[in-house]
């Protein structure tokens, strides 16, 4: 009865019918399940599944193992807000194509996908749109003619543990590996009950004051958007500036290592995320800043948890100029091998991580002539993506890159 | 810091490596990951996989799908107290055999198994062996050579939605599906970090108590075990009476329907499972009874929680007669047709669910003389296992099954 009551009341905030919902063990289990319940579902249409660029890691882990098992995927990408261009959804949409895939939001730039657009192409078409809602379901319903639809408990404010799936009646849908009686096939395994009673009730509470407080955390974000330029020189804020959910903001700061930023932030008792390389394990830096073309370097994420006062906000503000600059002081001593050679500057950067590369290119821009090239050579991923963000945001012509004997050589021409 | 303290202490408690441990969403999705990384990481050694045919049925379900993707399956067989033989386990083993599964202690019965001989075995034909410890990792580890093993943090009072999977450093093991960096890569989505430390908390204080609590519940359970078969008649204590763990008691009760038993009991305020087909949505009995070649109608099995106290014990062994009585008096009138052919007496039970067909067979018995045979025409799954089961425990001789027009015709003969 408990399970039942739970269904019915996050069907409801879903907008969908209680037996079209599973509950899973979490968010990320919903999107395995439910892309690899589709494809297989619709096998006979074919193999092609269509992601967008910027999606949560669970659904391009899952667009990977459908590609190794000799699937076919394209990847739509966006522009610099990290939108996608539903247009750019109706080319991908081939034949063959079993499945596609948007986010409702994007979880690290708080972007909001056109995906009312996007569903209207997709069932134009008869392929299935499965929405990854984790991001505003707490919000509000997700619009639009969507097929299927994940979420996660923890992302509303609820407890971990907990993932839905959507999978409208109508849907072709064969759920794989082992499945049992539970969850109609969808979720083996005991429910976590008090997990979902739980999850569900935070659901509906979140939703009866979501109007107001998505206003209320819209206001400080745009203030932490509007105030940062102005507070700390060479900052990049990303995402889409009107169509985004509340609480989320990200910004890149150049010369500064995400990894030395987020340690003095949380000295000061903030705990901010990054997509910066040198934060993460796999030295590359975030997949959606990399898709989006911003800079990747000192990037900094502010997640504004619901009932986040202001006055925390207004300690950020005051916190954050100091953080960047003694980042930024610590980095200052040259750390690269700088040598002209035949009719350009050569910026030794081998070996050193990001921002060091474009650090030392900022420093040695000014000893060329208008016209000139700097040469940077860099075995760091992070390059890739930063010298070009750097040459837009500094007006400088970004050249090109071409391989060196070790590492990459990226092309830069001051133009003023 | 909280999720390898937790890591830490599950992995001293399981006699594991913290490395070689990882936490999953329940231990369903332990024992799917596990069997599907390990026949993956052995594939190269073959497609053969062994698990004994009383393994819950999450392992039973990964050995279907196996078996759907073009493997092959041996199921090894227990006898009547639902144990493995391990020599039964050294004959299955072949050459093209990539993984065996056999669980420490049934779910069902309580029966203990021999995991330290069968690990053995195993070990000498270089085949690993996956223990599905979930009954009984709260009250000591698991010894013997075993390779992986597999639990769930419910089982020993934990919370829901953590189970455990350890593999043995030097296992090949290659984890199917999408995965991220998480858990080894054998777990994917973020960590329930509360539940898990409260499994770690809960595990350590059970094992903490779980000698003294041992020998009350084995107390309590003994207690049952002998005073059932005083108290009613007609009754089956099924499970090893000495090889079994603590707090698990099962037996069946003859001319009882499960169902209406379960529901006595639930007046009288107690909660307790059924093996029994009509208590199931699938109208089968347990697979596990079934293995066992026991009674299945009338089914009980009561589970002991850690603390029961002594007087819930008593009041069970009070109502519990009553209850039994109650149901059989309502099953009482006759619901079969008798008819007597040529030389046998047919009881035609067609359309009539257990236990109505067994109740109707110990009603004519007495009609036919000592050598005559009784033909019960039954089309309910339960009785191919309850009616050899009846002639066992009332000593008469079960002839065989044979078709019949409708349903099968199941053939006794009076022999006192």
């Amino acid at each position: 009865m408990l399970l039942d009551a739970a269904r019915e009341a996050a069907a409801e905030a879903v907008g969908c019918r209680p037996d079209e919902l599973s509950f899973t063990a979490s968010g990320t289990q919903a999107v395995h399940a439910g892309i690899a319940g589709a494809l297989a579902g619709r096998r006979r249409a074919g193999r092609h599944l269509i992601v967008s660029a910027v999606e949560h890691s669970s659904v391009l882990h899952s667009a990977e193992i459908h590609e190794r098992e000799g699937g076919s995927v394209t990847r739509v990408s966006v522009d610099r807000s990290g939108t996608v261009d539903p247009a750019a959804y109706a080319e991908a949409l081939l034949p063959d194509t079993a499945l596609a895939c948007l986010q409702s939001a994007n979880h690290e730039v708080g972007t909001e996908q056109p995906v009312g657009e996007v569903a209207g192409v997709c069932r134009a078409a008869g392929v299935p749109l499965l929405v990854d809602a984790a991001q505003s379901l707490g919000w509000g319903p997700v619009g639009g003619d969507w097929s299927l639809l994940t979420a996660s408990a923890h992302k509303w404010g609820g407890p971990s543990g907990v993932g839905l799936l959507a999978v409208r009646k109508g849907v072709r849908f064969a759920a794989q590996g082992p499945v049992d009686e539970r969850e109609s096939g969808r979720a083996p395994g005991f429910e976590n009950l008090p997990a979902i009673v739980a999850a569900a009730a935070s659901l509906r509470a979140v939703r009866a004051e979501a109007a107001q407080e998505a206003a209320r955390l819209r206001e400080l974000t745009e203030r932490i958007r509007a105030r940062v330029p102005e507070l700390v020189p060479d900052v990049e804020v990303v995402g889409d500036p009107e169509r985004r959910v509340p609480g989320i903001v990200t910004f890149s700061c150049l010369y500064v290592d995400g990894e030395a930023l987020l340690h003095e932030l949380d000295r000061a008792g903030f705990s901010v995320s990054s997509g910066s390389s040198c934060t993460s394990s796999t030295l590359t830096p975030s997949h959606v800043l990399k898709a989006m073309g911003v800079l990747s370097e000192g990037n900094v994420r502010v997640s504004l948890p619901l009932g986040t006062p202001e006055e925390d906000v207004t300690r950020f503000l005051d916190v954050l100029p100091g953080a960047v600059a003694s980042v930024r002081e610590k980095l200052g001593a040259p750390a690269a091998r700088v040598v002209v050679q035949e009719d350009a500057l050569v910026v030794d950067a081998l070996g050193k991580r990001c921002p060091i590369p474009v650090i030392e290119l900022a420093k040695v821009i000014g000893d060329v002539p208008i016209g000139g090239t700097v040469r940077v050579l860099s075995d760091d991923e992070a390059a890739r993506l930063d010298i070009p963000a750097w040459c837009e945001m500094r007006g400088q012509e970004y050249v090109g890159e071409e391989p060196a004997d070790r590492g990459t050589a990226y092309l830069v021409r001051r133009v003023s």
